[in-house]
Parts: C-alpha cells; structure tokens; sequence
C-alpha cells in the first residue's frame, strides 16, 4: 500500500502559482518577444514540433523515472532511448539541427553521443573517400557504432604522451596494435564500454622502426554477428562516475591485434602499403576554424546552461517564502478580506539577489557573445577561403579562453543556484543535481579549463610584444592588438568614475576592462622578458590573463549589442540593464584586479559595490519575465521547484509518492535490521492493541 | 565472463610507489612526530583498536560495493551496517568518543544518526527526569529509535514559521496533532522515513485558545509491533538526494493524532495537566554554550575534511604526469642505466600548487582555531557557572561565523581537489565525489551559512557601537573589541610592508586581517546609522564582515600556535611555513577587500600575489608528508588515486573489474537496442568467421 498525501491539503497562501503570475505581471516588457529575439521563429517552431514528438512518445515521453534508479536501470532505459532517437530520426527524417534539438530537450547523456559528435567527424574530416564508403556511410544509417579513443589511463591531455602503439608489417599489409603498458590502457571512452563495435582509436604510429607519434585509426572491436570483443581485444565499462553514467565511458588494451591497411585514416599523412614508407601531412590550419565553430556552440550551450539553473532558481525563489523582511514586510489580502503579514518570498532579500541576477546576467552575456563567435566564424572561413589567415590566431586564442570560462561559469552557476534553493536544492526533485553531475565533465574535457588558457595568453603576450616592436599597425590591428595598443600608449591612465551615473556609461565600462587586460598581459611581459621569470612560475598570472580577456569580450559584445542598436526596441532598457548588471558585477567579484592595476581608486571600488545592490533592486520587477524568456518546456526542466506554473509543493509531493521506498507500508530492511533491536525491548513494553507504548 | 586486465602489465615508470617515496624522503620533518601533534597519543590508540574491528569485520570491513549499488541497495547495506555498530558497541563497550571514532572511519551517513545527534541530546536537555526514564533509557539501548521533526517542506529556517500544530485536550489530557497544510508536511527528517518509530516533533503548542509558537514534543510514530505507522500519521521517504542517500529523510503529517500529556517536553516550560495553563520558560543562555561546543566539533571536522581531499589529490598529483616542465624537466634513472626525460608530475606545475597548497593550509588552519574554541568553550563553561556570561556573546558570534566559513571552505576544497585530479576525479573511484555529495548539506543545514553570519556580524556592529561610546573599555574587552577599537584609533593607518621580507611577519600579518575586518565593521555601522540603509540592503556587506572577522580568528589562532611557542620543536619551521602560506593565500584571495580599505596598497597587493608563488615553492618538498600527518587510514579513504602506498593505476584497474556491467562478455540490452540497428545493415556485411568485416 504506497504512501499517499492528503489530497485535501493545499500549500499555505499564498499559493506559488499566484506569486508566479503576480512576478509576471509586474515585468516592464513582453517575455514572449524576448524569446523570439533569442531564439528566431524557425527554431522555435522546429523545437515545439520536436517536443511534441517526444512527449507523445511511450518510450522518451516520461522522465519520472530518473531520479530514482541506479546506474543498472537507467543505463538500460539510456540505450533503448537511444536506439528509439535513431528510429524517431529515420521516421521524422530530422537532419541534424533537429535531431540536437530532441537531444537537447531529452536531456540525457547517451551511449551514441559519441558516435555522433566525435567517430563520424573524424571518419568526414580525416577519411579518404575509400574510408568514408566503408566506415561513414554504415555509421550513418547506425549500421555500425563507433567512438573516438583517445585518452590513456595514465594520459591525459598531452596527446604526445599516448602510449598504445600501431606497428605496421608490409608482410600482412597490417598495423599490429599493442598496449604495452597498464597505463596505455584506452580510458573514459564514450560509448565503449557497451555499445560500439568500431573506434577511431589514437595510437603511435610506428613503421620502418620510426614512431611517427599518435595518429588515428577506425578500428572494429567487435564482432559484428554478436557483439563479443575481438580476439585481442579486452573492452569493458569504466565504471560509476559522479555524472554521466547513462553513458559506457570504457577502456580498451590491445594485444597483438592486427588492423588492415585502410583502418590507417589517410586524408592528410599515409603509409605506402607495399613498403611502409610514410609520408608527412601538409600542414593544415583549417582544423582549427573547425574548432572555433565548436567552441561558439559552447558558449551558446553554457548560455542555456546559466539560463536553465538560473530559471528553476529564480521561480522557486519568488516563491519559498521565509522570515520577513523589517523594511518591507510582504503583505496579502487573505480570502475573507482582511490583509495579513505573511512571510518574504526569499527573491526579496538582497543576499539572494546577489546570489542569483548576476547569473541571469551570464546567460544573456554568453547568448551574446556566442553570437558573435559564430559572426566571425563565417567570416573568418569566407577570408581562409581566399588565402586570409590574418583572423585565425585571435579567433582561435579567444575562443579557447572563451570555452574555459564560460563553462567555469556555467557550471559554478549550476551549484550556486542549487545552493540558493536551501534545503530542497539537495532534492533530486530539485532538476538541479543530476544536471550538475552531467554537465560537470565540461570543465574537464574538450581542453581542461585551466590548460586552455595558456593557449589564450600565450597569443596575447605574442600581441604585445608585436604592438611594441611595432609589427603591428593600426593596419593589421585586432581587437586585441587594439587595446593592448591604447594601453601602452597611456599605462597611467586612471578610471573616469566620479558619481553612479558613470557607473551605466558603457564606454567607460568596456574602458575599465580593456585596461585591465592590458595591464596583467603587459605585467606578465615584463616578469618574463624582464625579470626572467619561468613560464611555470607564471601560470596563476597567464589564468588569470585568458579570464581578463575573456571577460572582457563577453563586456565589449554584450555592450555592442544593446547599445549600439540604432531602435532598440522594446527590449531595448531592459536588456541594457541586464547588461550593466553584468559588467558591474564582474567588476566587482574581479575587483582585485582593478585595484591592484592602479586603476580603479578604493572610493571607486566601494561606489561599484554600493551601486550593485541598486542596480539589482532595477532588475528585481523583470527576473522571472527574464528567466521565462528562455522558454525552457517543463519536460527539459524536470524539476519540482522550476516549473512553469508554480505548483512547487504539490509537485514536490507527487515525486515523493514515487519514491520506490513509499511503495511499502513497512519498508525493506525492518524485519531484518529493527526489529531485533526493538524487540530486545520487550519485556518493558506496555503496549496497546494498536502497538502504542501506554506510559 | 568478466572482463579481467592482462596481470603482467605494469603503469609506465616511473611507478607511483616509487615517486611518492621519493617525496616523502624529501620533507623536512617527520610525519609521525606531526600525526602525534595533531590528534595525541591516546586518539591514536583509540582509532587504530577500533580501526582492526571495522576493518576484520564481516560486515562493515569492505566498503567496496559502494560506489556501484544504486540507493535501493545502498539504503538496505546501510540499515545492516547501523544495526552492527549497535552490536558493535555493546560488544566492546564503545563509549561516545569512541562510536564517533567508528562512525568516522566507516564514514557513511546512517539511517540511526539523528537518533544519536538530536534524538537523545533533546530529551537529555529537555526532557524531565521522567521523561528520560520513559524515552531516553530505552533510546540509549535503541530499544526505541528516534528522529528530530522540525523543517516542514514549506519552512526552513524560519522557526517561527513552523504550522504543525499541538492543541491541548484537557478532557483527553492529550495533545492533538494536526498537519493544516501541505506546507506543513514535516520534511527532510533524517531517519524518519524507514527507521524511527518515535520523533521529537517542533510544533505549534496551542492552548486555552492561545498559540505559544512551536515547542518539542516526544512522539511514537510507529507501531513497535510491527513498525506500522500509527493510525493519524502519514510517514515516509522523502526521496532521492543529491547524497546522503543512506539516510531515509523522512516527511511526516498528523490528523487528529493525539499525543499524551506527558510527551511534552517539560523541562523549560509546562502545560497544566488539568486547565492546560501554560507556564512559560525561564530565560536561559546555558544552550548557547553548547551551541559554541556543537561548533567547535564542526571546525575540527572541516579540518579532517580539508585534510582528506588535500590528502587525496596531493598524493595523486605526486603521481600523475602530463606534459614537461620546461624551465626543470623530471628525470629519471631507467633500470638499464641510462637516464631519460619522463613527463612532469603535475605537482610541479604553479598552478596546480596555487590550487592545492592554501587547501592543506586551511586544514591546520581549522585544526587550530577548533582547538583553540574547545579550549574557550571551557573556560567560558567554568564562568558561566560562577554567573559570568561576559564570554558568552562573543564566543557565540565568532562559534557562528566559523561554522559558515569552514563547512564552506571544506565543501569547495572537495571540489577543488576533485577538479584537480582530471579526469579521473570525476570516476567515483577517485573516492572524492560520493564524499562530496554527503558533506555537501553542511553547508545548508545546522544553520545556512549566509544566514549565520547575520548572527556574527549583528554582534560585531554591535561591539562598534559600544567601543565608540565607551561602554566597552579596556576593563571588559574581548578580542573583537581590542581591534575595533585599535582601528578605531587609527581608521587611516596604512600596511607596512615594504618588502618580501615583511611578508613573513606574522604580527604584520594580523594587523592587516584585523584592520581589514574592522573596516569593514566601521563602514556598514556608518551605513546603518548614519546613511540610514536598510538591514536587507546590507546583508551581503554582512556577510563579507563575518567572513572578514572569522578569517582574522583564523589568522590570529594559526599564528598564536605556532609562533608564540618558546620551544617550536622540530615542526616549528614547517608549521610556520603552513601558517605563512594561509595567511598569504587567505589576503590574495580576499585582496579586494584589503584593497578598497584604502590598507593595503597596489604595489603591495603585487608582491603579494608574486610572493605566494615562491612560499608555494618552499612549501613543494613537504606537502606529501604534510597531508601523511593527518595520517588517514586507506579504510577511510576508499580511494584509488589516494591511498598510502600510490599504486593507483593497479587499484583503478582492480575496482573497474568489479564494475557490474563488466561481469558479462557482452552487456544486457545489446540483444533488444543495439543488435537490431547493426543487423540492419546484414545485407552489407562480408564477415570472416570471426565476425570481423572484410574490408
């Protein structure tokens, strides 16, 4: 007999659904035409016909088991929605904007992701055509599953380190595969550890006795009529991890394992098949385009990431009531008239609007910024084609600082928000704990965060010592080179600040941050070039250059956006204060920097964060219209507390009801482990009929 | 079948045995000595006796099923496992320091917790002397099992807020229990949902018509025949968590459910048998003394947590290497002669130092101000028994600041250390994330930690007030009011360091953290009292003054202990070493607020930053036996990249094996969702016999 509320029960008033309406009603502009200025009408449309699909669906329509399995039960359930978003894609014919779209609202990492994103990339970008008819074209049609390994138990991102190796012998026309230590062994390979039976695995290439370094190879690992591994193969899953584990991260040794000629991916270097002669790749600096276009759909994905956190925060927000607030004690008018103090709903109070607007303000910057990254990817790709690599080096330095900080952002965000809903963030009804545990690896992966922002910073030095020698003119100036310029030509300068007013001027904003940036990039020129200071002993300092930058970048775009625009719109004061919001607070928690450059004066610091929580008070009318803007459906959501319509107790209580435990009057484990202590009791007892201690 | 891994292979050299020996050969102090220092002689025995029960138990001495079992299993090991520690103690007579010794090691939050850590305290301190004999003895030999009932799902923090109601029955000489809400559902109550069958339930005492605000009563819940919930309750499982999940946080609702006269607790306040008058409290300031010693054990345990995650990636970044350090590439000796190149272990790079190193600092930073407040708690116990309360105050103030900053300290510093280890703090075999998950409500529950600081700093702004209008002189002065009132003096003073030299300075040192705090003491009362801003408008000013104060404690114990000691013994330079480090990473973090103080200057605030770099360095050779002298058994740890002897390749490996998935040559749900996708493309395979295509 399972456990049931009383139905009759309501929350206290005021109910969550009216604070929600009340919020609503109180914006200063339309959420519904913010949303279509963030997302465009063709997505939104393409989305709300995906969603459709697949809460209709029997299989990927209900998410209320999520919370409550182990990692058995929803691997199982992750594979058959799997395979059931392979059938969905031949059925709808959706291409792959759509089929992103149904991954995105499904919202659960899958055992194919990786077939997706990384072993048919590979196979289009890196095969020969030969290659692409013989590995490409099965993996389109799920014929065969593949996966992209790469990292080593005992290495990580220094690819040179890899240590499995692929020997090729002109006698069997084969390249021999071993992994010589335990530590080569393949590791944390998406979708091996179960599901593929191919793999472009990163193996040094070794051939007339030289070792060429780490090339890839598409390699089958099981047997296609039954799935088992490959003589010389030993494959399996990796094991429990903190997130992610509807997914087969696994490994892979190799022993002896032969792999015909044409595994060898062979678009840019080859081995001559007779003689094992092996030729050189052209140098190629197109890869790296690719790579900026990845990196703005990170930032584009960190954007939904704040945007998301921030939505289930904000919304419960307005409505967890707690204490009063003495300056302003909130008041309603009870059903029967009179109006009576009730609690302050938690939004109120200044600590938590600190706590939560700035990482509104985040998701708008990165919506923003990703925007424009993908603005001058396409222009960067339109001069490569005409010979002009001038953009590249910059592109490509910021866009690498821009993916460590964004999603240093995005996931701090998550566990902010999730503390900021008190006790019941630490619910998994919350939507906020499983979503941290799977975005998590984002800091990690795809260039660790911290590894990343030496390739940044290295560019930027670069800059300033060409803006000094001169190499660079205004001619063949960057924005980078542009402000690094400005600053040396006034390295005194001090900030204009002398009243609040300032402090929503956007020029003087994007000053203030361009200033800083230059000064640590040219702080850290002369610690090197000077001082002799080692690049290991710079470290903290180089970190700290790629954030300056890259901060100010998401400043100078999300200024560019809502400023510069000749009509603003409608839109237009509330997105402008959204952006000032952004610039101050980042001054603010950056303040250090600021202070330290000489720039910033104490009495102006004191006057940023004095003016912040008045800034926040502007923004306090618009935060759940904001939130709402990015129109996440409650099947993405699936949270008791961020929901569209408020109903956060009820639904609290409905998610408890399914709790496997409550499904029992007497729960497992009682006759076994309780009983006997109690029982021990006994001979004290006076109970009555119904088992109460009389006392 | 399950997948094995190939028993001759080794990790590449140089082995992780090896290295961390040659790390410990490199410190300068003996690791023992330290281990006695910390904990004494007479802990260590204690846990080393009770460690060889755990560990030879059938029981509780393998924890290796942990961190693959969902919480269905979990839940069930864990009734097991409390039900033993019961045996266990009264086997071997365990007293309290010595079950908290074992509930430390084996290091699982138990369904049985709350009945120890509330259950009994509250009717020890409540309860009459009847009362205990009726709830208590049996309590004590679990006989019965207990809960604490106060948060209700709608209701946090916020006592007062609190819905259930009691309403007194003269005619019945009972009290009726009502849940009137949704809201007032009880909620998150640990040990509620399987294990009690009594609660001590916080609700609304009604009586004579007049509602008294929520008061503790003794209630059973369950059946003690067959644990059925009585007749009138609604009882269950909250559902699954973030973490914790271990634990059965239980809701609770009433109707009509009546409770006998004689479960309230009576030993503050009484109802009257027969009228139902209510007789109200003596004030009584006894409960925040042991508030402060609740506290202090908090401070302690943030140490150890520190400590064991410091512990955890310390030793692994020994280990791990990635890439080479140019400036000092790592050498080794091959065992046929010749010497080669390896990679960096990552405990060379800056960076990773900046992240570890404050973190094992922040550890003995804890260790000895939570000695320090065990030591005030006494003394402050000693004067409130002779009438004075004159410690009181403060003492409570900084107890509450000091849980806020520490839990908050030791739940990043999991994270961080997670992060530190790659990707494979991410596996739970990192033995770093299944810890974070059940520390994590720390920092929420026993007061949330932004709200406690209001307490703090409500006292602190307090203390200015009365400094400046003489009320406190030299006479009756306290720590805080020594420095505010020496700021007080001085508000333009300026920080004297000139050079490097200075940095080391431990007087210095406080000075800069004590004006610091002040400051920002000085400008909020001027806010408040002259700009007239409103508390809500000040909280996140508030919070910064609490955590300002506490960090100055902090400082202030560390600097105390081990400077001012006449004989520093042979760990004097070394925990002068730590103490420095604390005290540098602590101001660079906070550099800001030193900053806008106008103290400190820019030029200053550089050679901060820049001098760090180097303590990290004269730190580097110790850090290993650093995190050693906490001296934490690998039973604790369950933890592959951070056991004693360093194998932690061998032991990834070893617990991959036991991965469920891994016991099979070919997963469960191959047949339903993969097989049918690759058989679809049959018509186009040309297999060998080995099932391999033939390309």
């Amino acid at each position: 007999m399972p456990v049931q509320f009383p139905k009759h029960l309501k929350p206290i008033e005021p109910q969550g659904t009216t604070l929600l309406q009340q919020e609503r009603n109180n914006a200063t502009f339309n959420s519904n035409d913010l949303t279509q200025f963030i997302y465009g009408n063709d997505y939104l449309k393409s989305r709300d016909r995906i969603l459709q699909i697949l809460q209709a669906d029997p299989l990927l329509g209900d998410k209320s088991h999520r919370y409550y399995n182990g990692r058995d039960v929803r691997f199982k359930k992750s594979l058959a929605a799997a395979n059931r978003l392979v059938e969905l894609t031949r059925i709808h014919e959706w291409n792959d904007q759509e089929f992103s779209i149904a991954e995105f609202l499904f919202d659960e990492p899958s055992p194919f992701r990786l077939h997706r994103s990384m072993f048919m990339p590979t196979l289009a970008n890196q095969g020969t055509e030969e290659q692409k008819k013989l590995y490409l074209e099965p993996a389109i049609r799920h014929e065969i599953i593949g996966c992209y390994a790469q990292t080593e138990l005992g290495h990580g991102s220094n690819v040179r380190g890899l240590e499995t190796t692929a020997t090729y012998q002109p006698e069997t026309q084969t390249f021999v595969f071993n992994s010589p230590t335990l530590t080569s062994s393949k590791w944390w390979i998406g979708g091996l550890g179960v599901a593929a039976n191919h793999a472009i695995v990163m193996a040094r290439l070794i051939s007339q006795g030289k070792d060429h370094g780490p090339h890839p190879f598409a390699v089958q690992i099981r047997n296609l009529e039954n799935h088992e591994p490959l003589e010389g193969v030993i494959v399996g899953d990796i094991g429990p991890k903190f997130g992610f584990n509807t997914v087969d991260n696994g490994f892979i040794l190799f022993k002896d394992f032969h792999v015909p000629h044409i595994g060898f991916l062979a678009r840019y270097s080859s081995i001559d098949k007779a003689t094992g002669e092996y030729k050189t790749p052209p140098n190629s600096k197109l890869a790296y385009g690719t790579m900026v276009f990845v990196r703005a759909n990170i930032v584009l994905e960190s954007r939904v990431v704040l945007a998301r956190a921030a939505t289930i925060a904000i919304r419960y927000s307005a409505i967890r009531s707690q204490g009063s607030n003495a300056s302003d004690p909130k008041k309603i008018t009870a059903p029967d008239g009179p109006i009576k103090t009730v609690e302050t709903p938690v939004l109120d109070y200044t600590m938590q609007q600190y706590r939560l607007f700035p990482i509104i303000a985040q998701a708008y910057a990165c919506h923003f910024t990703g925007q424009e990254m993908h603005r001058m990817y396409y222009e960067n790709q339109a001069k490569m084609e005409q010979g002009d690599f001038s953009y590249l080096a910059d592109l490509h330095a910021s866009s690498s600082g821009l993916k460590s900080l964004t999603t240093t952002l995005a996931v701090n965000a998550i566990e902010d928000c999730r503390r900021a809903c008190g006790g019941h963030g630490f619910s998994l009804f919350s939507g906020l704990g499983q979503f941290y545990q799977d975005y998590l690896p984002k800091v990690t992966w795809e260039g660790d965060n911290y590894l990343l922002t030496q390739q940044t910073s290295r560019y930027l030095l670069k800059t300033l010592r060409s803006v000094r020698s001169g190499k660079i003119s205004q001619k063949n100036s960057t924005f980078s080179s542009s402000y690094i310029s400005e600053y040396l030509s006034n390295p005194q300068a001090k900030c204009p600040f002398s009243s609040v007013k300032d402090l929503s001027n956007p020029e003087a904003l994007v000053s203030a941050f361009k200033f800083r940036a230059a000064f640590l990039i040219d702080k850290a020129v002369y610690a090197i070039d000077v001082d002799q200071i080692s690049w290991n002993d710079m470290l903290v300092d180089i970190y700290r250059i790629s954030r300056a930058h890259c901060q100010l970048l998401m400043v100078s775009n999300f200024i560019q956006a809502v400023f510069n625009n000749e009509n603003p719109g409608t839109l237009g004061p509330v997105l402008q204060r959204v952006a000032i919001l952004f610039c101050l607070s980042t001054l603010d928690q950056e303040a250090a920097d600021f202070l330290t450059s000489g720039y910033l004066a104490p009495a102006q610091a004191m006057m940023v964060k004095q003016h912040l929580i008045q800034i926040l008070k502007t923004i306090r009318p618009d935060v759940v219209a904001l939130v709402d803007a990015f129109d996440f459906p409650d099947y993405l959501l699936n949270s008791a507390l961020g929901e569209n319509d408020g109903d956060v107790y009820e639904k609290m209580v409905a998610m408890t009801e399914k709790e496997p435990i409550n499904q029992l009057r007497v729960a497992d484990g009682y006759q076994e482990f309780i009983r006997p202590l109690i029982h021990k009791g006994k001979d004290n007892w006076k109970l009555d009929k119904n088992g109460i201690a009389r006392l």
